[in-house]
């Protein structure tokens, strides 16, 4: 087990880490170290009645490899710094001869990446080393002073269970969870989306924690959050097996925006001074639920089309941008919002400090982008996990239907299906059904599979237009596995933000499309804590100076994050890859062709099995042996010259690291099923970690890239494609960032379909290459 | 989607139904059916304020395919049975063009296998219909009522939150969670089994309603409660690729037991009437989670050898079985507990009825067997799941070392090091070492490895050996496809216990070695329920009369559960089959033996794989086309003539079902992760059901057997084996109940080593038959 911290301060000075201990009940009651430390103990078990029984338990606790902590607090022994840290393991819930050898308990601590106990030689040292006990995480993904308050520490009568409590610059779960407030409001929107004269309402169900002061909001917007229509979504999806058709030469200019049509707004009555409509208690997004204990407002809203609400699905257009920042101008007290949808009382926020920030993964932290991106005010931060910042990055590629990996077949069309939610109440299915209809009509004529270009459609949903807009600060998050929503987004939308006055962090992992909660190797909840503490409350914690600008997971060694000065920013290196064939073809036969559509991921076996001669007719492979240790940071890219025998033509690659070795898994193992409490009484999470693999294998997807031949300039122009006509071909792989170790090699493999993301017309093209020559340009930390 | 519910009472007269229904809040306010309608509505949407807003909630949901509800409600028409019943299918929360028709409403009432609904002609008979309302399932695990409780339904002022409430026979979740007592005390008990002088003290952890009157007690033993040292288990696991060894010739002969070793009663320095130290909430037993509100307490304990309570590991012994019962005479009032392990402070169960029922799976239900077969009073009722009745049946099979599937190398020992979980605590670790290492050195010669016989230390372990002091009524469930904990376990334990004066029931699903909660196409959580609201709360329920004898799911159909009137009693038709080859080798080429050492599952999928002859010298296989619809009701016996040319050998034989077809999936599949709530504020749980595989397999294991030559008898004698000898062998497979379809065939494998259960030993033993004919023995429904 290794932990990596980023959260902790360490630069307190003694006066203010005595303050802060005393505010959580660890006052210096003495001046002996191993009083002190008694006195510390019998507050951590609180719970133990008498000081026999707190005796009796320190028994189960050793103080050195051959006596129990009850000798040591009933003989003559002084308090060591052995002593202190042999015990700091075994409090903290380390595994004696797992994770720590008793004999070495301070090789251990530096061993599991724990920060450097202080000696301890008095009071004031012993003080240091609680404070920094306090502030060190658990097998559990929680610090301990964390871990205690999941065991109903702060809910002691002593503590005040209304006003924010701060610890080493993070909230701390002192609300009581018995006191949350449950509420519901619509938000009055200044549109009308669903065309029925009326400006949409919004349903918002918000958590609050019981506080005398206004609170900050963390909010997600989720179009998910009131249900998905699976059937719609499964009508709507498209045949892939379709052929890739000839396009006319043409160059996309955008268009001014369309402004989005008023309605009337809903007649007032009255003013209430708290909502009354509650909503369902259940656990949302594990951070929102860490958060709400510690003083944040956790707020969700689906947005237009989904249930309870008014308007129509309209997946990333600027409807739906609108739609999800009207709640931000209610919480900062610019909007309107009702009690419930038909009686006319207003409600305000008053509960909210005015400071939101929002958070959420793949659709939810896409939200997040499309409300930065508008300058809203009142959003001070943004987290997206795995986010889309244009949405032709999403569902289409250089000029290609490209799903997201596991989804082929779905687009933009499909997606607002699946989230028009409000089709799921049949009353309202009734009502809105022929709107949808041409809703569906205008986006599958808006979204044109035919030719996959970039169009006015994308345009609209290209958030990254407006990056210069953004003014709340960014932590960025997404894996660096997730072929679900790609790289680029996250790494277009990091180069744009650079130049703009905010402050900015990046966080890679080894995931595919996932959430980063719940990893006892890295304090992911103590990073969102901090920030948020600071963006949102104010806390001055210096969170900017404490995180590092870009963090990285390594995905050689398990369990290990390292700080990273950028990423996306190297200067690349050409070297010369040879192909082992001048040329491919596009159409397998038919047998073959039904089983790949059937079961694609053994297409991708034979395809990267360069020892299985089956596919060599459909592929040409370049290995590339650079024997070095390599860190490819950034956007690899292959310069190769290509000519198709018809007038239309794709090419996929694949960059892969090959070489038999014990990789990560591609997915974390669940170590403890609920084993990460959010809070005293409140809801858990599943903790898990990636794993190497049991056996080695032979070689792992780096990047990949798609591109239509038509499109080899820009995916918003077409050029004709002329037969045998060799064309220089500039393929940008997905950015990485990615650790090749010196006894393995890099490959590129070159091919046409790829069952599990482009379309799959099985068309008899065949592609040369000229000459098998061509270079790889890689970005090299 | 369809649903099975078994525990929703139908015979209920209109008297009770309207003073059931008063009781829920549905008074009955008006003899005009469409207006008691409304006030039924306005009642389950009590949070909206208004009648405005339920007018507009209404407007979401269809009376017929063309108008919604609010234009019935705001209309002239008359409540129709359609009407009705097309709004309950809604209310419930199925989903219109996909689980039902909105034009057939009753025809899809009746297609989703709900109870039909009574035809409403005046307001008694929509009194009738709404009370059947109530009590039918969502699709999401739960009545409707259940539903509504987990909204907050009876967290209204109006209802009693110290008393329970029974709807339907069935406990109603009315319990405020908030309102919980989380509470530990220290039991006492007679026995001394780490020799430290002092009769072993047992942590239980208690968690209970806030109620008036004494509640009944959901208890659950379970050694993995405090942790697991999973280190130790792995340090303990037995190597299996050992040779078989010839046996000397011995019958096993039992002996009386040894009584326990008594010790020091603790000193007593007083009483108090409540415990005064509590424990960490965390959800549990998802069953004793949803029992919690409803009005049972919920009781765990880890028992000797666990954190916090005295005593050493033992792995099924007496010890381990008398710890078990402890608690239970404690909560029964007979006897003694401490508030905490050091002050002498006594306090009694007074919160609890005496009614003690105990659920758990695998090992935790297997202590649920261990204490009924004690014939401890207060134990009403034991709910065991994929429970063990004999250790033998776990870690041995008629004279072999067999393991649980998935855990070769596994025993009694690497349990017993795995659950002790004392040594988790470094100074407990220390204290213990020398006496643990005695009782691993115990274990591990009692439970003889080498000859795999049956033997005193089994004996020992063999709850049916007292199987007829069993009290408890028994509720046993089991899976069917449970190569963890075999079915021979449940079929023995149900035998024995037929003649019994007790009532039992029977579920047998198609789950490998998991929990049945959670499926919506069973009501299993009302099957317990209703059987705890009875044997726990003497709910005069019928709970006998309405809960079939045995309940299968079937193995072909989805979603399927069948009543049926027994197992493992039908007489068998005898057929004879015709292998093709008559001999086979033990031995596998060095190279191949490591690859399958190292993947058990490439192995099995070879030797299934008939079209691939690379196996063939490995195994000998007979087909048995029976040309009809086939139910296997119990246990398969294979009679067949075997010798070995070796003085050792085993025969390991597979019954497969062949043929192509869509089977269900070995593991469920979670539709709605945490989408089932236990109760208002309160834990969730993951919805799963079995899907059909994507594409069509070739074959199932139906059953398996392992026999060591020398064990042809008896487990429990050993007889030599003559080179070359034949010997009519009577295998009898693990128990089953499986539906064949007419298009599918029977195949019997025989071969030697077991790659996934049985030891290793590559030897060079060659296996013949005489003649190749042999006999199935086939129990049919």
């Amino acid at each position: 087990m290794k932990i990596n911290q980023f959260a902790q301060r360490r630069d307190v000075s003694l006066q203010q880490m005595q303050q802060e201990l005393a505010a959580v009940g660890f006052s210096s009651t003495s001046n002996q170290p191993k009083q002190l430390l008694w006195h510390f103990l019998q507050r951590t078990h609180w719970q133990l009645q008498s000081k026999a029984a707190l005796l009796d338990h320190l028994s189960q606790f050793l103080a050195t490899p051959t006596t129990t902590m009850q000798q040591f607090f009933t003989g003559p022994s002084a308090l060591t710094t052995n002593i202190f840290t042999l015990l700091g393991l075994e409090l903290l819930g380390f595994q004696a001869g797992t994770d720590f050898q008793t004999e070495t308990p301070q090789a251990s601590w530096q061993k599991l990446g724990l920060a450097p106990l202080p000696a301890i030689t008095d009071a004031a040292t012993l003080q240091r080393a609680w404070y920094q006990l306090l502030t060190t995480h658990t097998p559990t993904a929680l610090t301990y002073l964390d871990l205690l308050a999941s065991q109903g520490y702060f809910n002691q009568p002593q503590f005040d269970h209304h006003h924010p409590l701060y610890f080493n610059g993070k909230a701390q779960a002192v609300f009581n969870v018995r006191d949350f407030h449950y509420e519901t409001v619509f938000v009055e929107t200044d549109f009308d989306s669903d065309g029925d004269g009326q400006n949409d309402l919004l349903k918002v169900e918000i958590t609050r924690p019981d506080a005398v002061n206004p609170v900050p909001a963390v909010y997600t917007a989720s179009p998910y959050d009131q249900g998905v229509n699976e059937t719609l979504g499964e009508q709507l999806t498209h045949d892939v097996n379709v052929d890739l058709q000839p396009k006319p030469t043409s160059h996309f200019q955008p268009q001014a925006p369309t402004p989005l049509k008023p309605g009337q707004n809903h007649p007032v009555h009255g003013h209430t001074n708290q909502a009354t409509l509650p909503h369902d208690p259940h656990p949302g997004y594990t951070l929102n639920d860490f958060l709400l204990p510690r003083g944040f407002a956790s707020v969700y809203a689906a947005g237009i089309g989904t249930i309870d609400s008014d308007g129509l699905q309209t997946c990333g257009d600027p409807y739906q941008t609108a739609s999800t920042i009207a709640v931000i101008e209610w919480l900062h007290g610019e909007r309107r919002a009702f009690t419930n949808r038909t009686d006319g009382i207003t409600v305000k926020a008053d509960w909210c400090n005015g400071s939101v920030g929002m958070t959420g993964r793949s659709y939810l932290g896409t939200l997040a982008i499309a409300a930065a991106t508008t300058g809203v005010p009142g959003l001070k931060t943004i987290i997206p996990e795995a986010a889309i910042s244009s949405w032709y990055d999403y569902y289409r590629e250089n000029g290609l239907v490209v799903a997201p990996g596991g989804f082929q077949g779905e687009d933009a069309d499909v997606l607002a299906g699946e989230t028009f939610s409000r089709s799921l109440r049949s009353g309202d299915e009734l009502r809105t059904k022929t709107a949808f209809k041409d809703q569906l009509i205008q986006l599958q004529t808006g979204q044109d599979r035919e030719t996959g270009n970039y169009n006015q459609f994308w345009d609209d949903r290209n958030y990254r237009n407006h990056d210069q807009r953004v003014r709340a600060d960014v932590l960025l998050v997404h894996g660096l596995n997730d072929w679900n929503v790609k790289l680029s987004n996250a790494g277009r939308f990091w180069q744009d933000i650079q130049k703009l006055p905010i402050s900015k962090k990046l966080i890679l992992h080894q995931g595919q499309h996932m959430y980063l909660n719940a990893f006892p190797s890295v304090d992911y909840s103590d990073i969102v804590n901090l920030w948020l503490s600071n963006k949102l409350a104010g806390v001055k914690n210096e969170a900017a100076q404490l995180l590092p600008e870009v963090l990285v997971q390594d995905n050689v060694a398990p369990e290990t994050w390292k700080a990273q000065p950028n990423w996306l920013t190297q200067a690349a290196t050409t070297h010369p890859v040879r192909f082992n064939h001048d040329h491919w073809t596009q159409a397998y036969d038919s047998t073959q062709f039904a089983v790949f559509c059937k079961h694609p991921d053994h297409w991708e076996t034979q395809l990267l099995d360069f020892s299985n001669p089956q596919l060599d007719s459909h592929r040409t492979v370049a290995q590339l042996d650079l024997n070095q240790d390599l860190t490819i940071n950034g956007t690899v890219r292959l310069d190769v010259n290509v000519s198709s025998d018809q007038p239309v033509g794709l090419v996929s690659a694949i960059l892969l690291d090959v070489g038999s070795a014990r990789r990560l898994q591609p997915a974390p193992t669940v170590s403890a099923p609920r084993g990460l409490p959010l809070g005293y009484q409140w809801y858990q999470d599943d903790i898990r970690e990636f794993q190497l693999e049991k056996f080695p294998s032979d070689h792992k997807i780096i990047s990949r890239v798609h591109l239509n031949l038509q499109n080899r300039t820009s995916p918003a122009t077409t050029e004709p494609l002329e037969l045998g006509q060799f064309y220089p071909l500039h393929l940008a792989f997905q950015p990485v960032y990615y650790h090749l170790p010196k006894n393995r090699q890099l490959a590129v493999v070159l091919y046409a379909t790829d069952f599990l993301m482009t379309t799959r017309g099985n068309q008899p093209i065949n592609y040369h290459l000229q000459p098998a020559l061509a270079h790889l340009q890689l970005p090299q930390q």
